[in-house]
């Protein structure tokens, strides 16, 4: 038996990251009920305090906290929780997918009697439950859940709540992914550049590039203070045509050093479009809207 | 009479950002000579203490510091010190440019007689002679001229020396905002996809976002480690393979918010192509080479 007066988690799904979350829960002494398809992978967990379930049904049914989702994709949610019996239960549901699907999500789990907070991982498994590294999850949906299960969220890396709409936290998940490919696919252009020099030191090239990305990353406060406010030219010390003027050495230097300009050519074309607007005097949030359509 | 002790400043060039380091010499009370090729530029600095020359050919002879170029491209270079004696002068090259430019612009000098190092200035004007705002200098070329006038080029801003390659100044300058190019592409296509969402609190999104790319900039440090030792998948904790299972639920959340993916595609295509050639437990650094051709 197990006497922890720490609140009880029902966790299915137990891939890499599911497998992290649960021995983060069971390091901080939480009792864990586990379920996961293939089940090989609750073996060692049983071993290390879990308890088993057969079914999802068994393992929703016994739960008194939070159920906690961590499949492969959203059809996998419908399917394993299919006959399950979600009424009066909290569901949290780390699974990741669109915003989209978490709305919809959310709202199949509400007509089912259930509470509803969808999680977005800005963490690989190897940072969970290993505090210092970095890593935390966006939750949005049921704030009085978010706020009543904050203990048990908090044991596997740090929990940021990003508002009501149950969309928001993989919005927000997604976002930072996706701006964090347009800045490796920046990177990637500035090691092809400078790829062909024998007598350049690549550790501290990557030091400095690093450090400028780090200062230049503040540029998105910013955008946001611009778009918040409307006007695109506000605190605007480099602006798009200053930006674009810059573009030909660009070119030119890629050009130099065998590079294919293909990962900065279609932001260069856009703030080009801007520009041709007559929105050279704008920072950035110029560009946003271009993307949208307009 | 000026009576300063400090370096004699001669510079070459009004515009935007010649005009802030002139103001910045003239502040830390080296004695400076002005040339613009629109005389009107000079007078206020004339009245801030600059003597002003006529003629380039002037300027570059009563030198006795180091001629500084601060000119439109490095065809106005070549333009402004023809008829010029440069025979034993000490030229630094402020000039915009490319490193094949630089490097036949530092033989075209040293043919003529003089020392030459380039610069890639990471600032805007604004942030020069202001100690604190991050704005710096890349210096390569002549190490000796460099160290002798370190005092004179520390004064507008902070002065790094990458290299005896004349070109490498300009290559980590444009290597470093061409990286930044892309992370700004990111940014934007964050900003787009959170556009329509009212209820979303964008300062706290910039905040979260700015700090998420922050700690991300570091995957430099890892792909330099990658690409001097040539193993490719060495510290890889997120790999190609599990980047690219991502790309989807990026490309959805993108045609759910109604957001053109054409900054991050070509990215995703380069990861993807290296995934196919059986390298997906790669990170980046395996993405590099492709935009070589290889």
């Amino acid at each position: 038996m197990n006497i922890s007066s720490k609140t009880p988690v029902t966790l299915l799904g137990l891939g890499d990251m599911g497998t992290a979350l649960a021995r983060a829960w069971l390091a901080a002494e939480h009792p864990l009920t586990v379920w996961n398809r293939t089940p090989e992978k609750t073996g060692p967990l049983r071993e290390e305090g879990a308890r088993t379930a057969a079914t999802p049904a068994e393992a929703v049914a016994s739960a008194t906290g939070p159920v906690v989702l961590c499949l492969l994709d959203d059809a996998s949610v419908g399917e394993v929780l299919d006959g399950t019996d979600l009424n009066g239960k909290d569901v949290v549901n780390l699974t990741t997918g669109t915003p989209a699907q978490a709305r919809l999500r959310a709202r199949w789990a509400e007509e089912r009697g259930a509470r509803f907070l969808d999680g977005g991982i800005m963490a690989v498994p190897p940072m969970i439950g290993r505090p210092g590294t970095g890593g935390y999850v966006f939750y949005s949906g049921d704030r009085e859940l978010f706020e009543r299960h904050r203990g048990v969220l908090e044991a596997p890396a740090g929990a940021e709540f990003v508002g009501e709409d149950p969309g928001h936290a993989a919005l927000h998940d997604i976002a930072l992914l996706s701006a964090m490919t347009g800045m490796f696919a920046g990177i990637t252009h500035a090691f092809a550049l400078v790829r062909p020099e024998k007598n350049l030191d690549r550790t501290r090239f990557a030091a400095l590039l690093a450090e400028w990305l780090g200062a230049m990353a503040g540029t998105a406060h910013d955008m946001a203070a611009q778009l918040v406010g409307g006007d695109y030219t506000e605190g605007v010390t480099s602006n798009l045509a200053m930006m674009t003027a810059a573009n030909d050495a660009f070119l030119a230097t890629a050009e130099e050093q065998s590079v294919d300009p293909r990962l900065l050519v279609p932001y260069m074309e856009l703030m080009s479009r801007r520009v041709a607007q007559g929105h050279g005097d704008e920072g950035l949030a110029g560009t946003v809207a271009l993307l949208g359509g307009e």
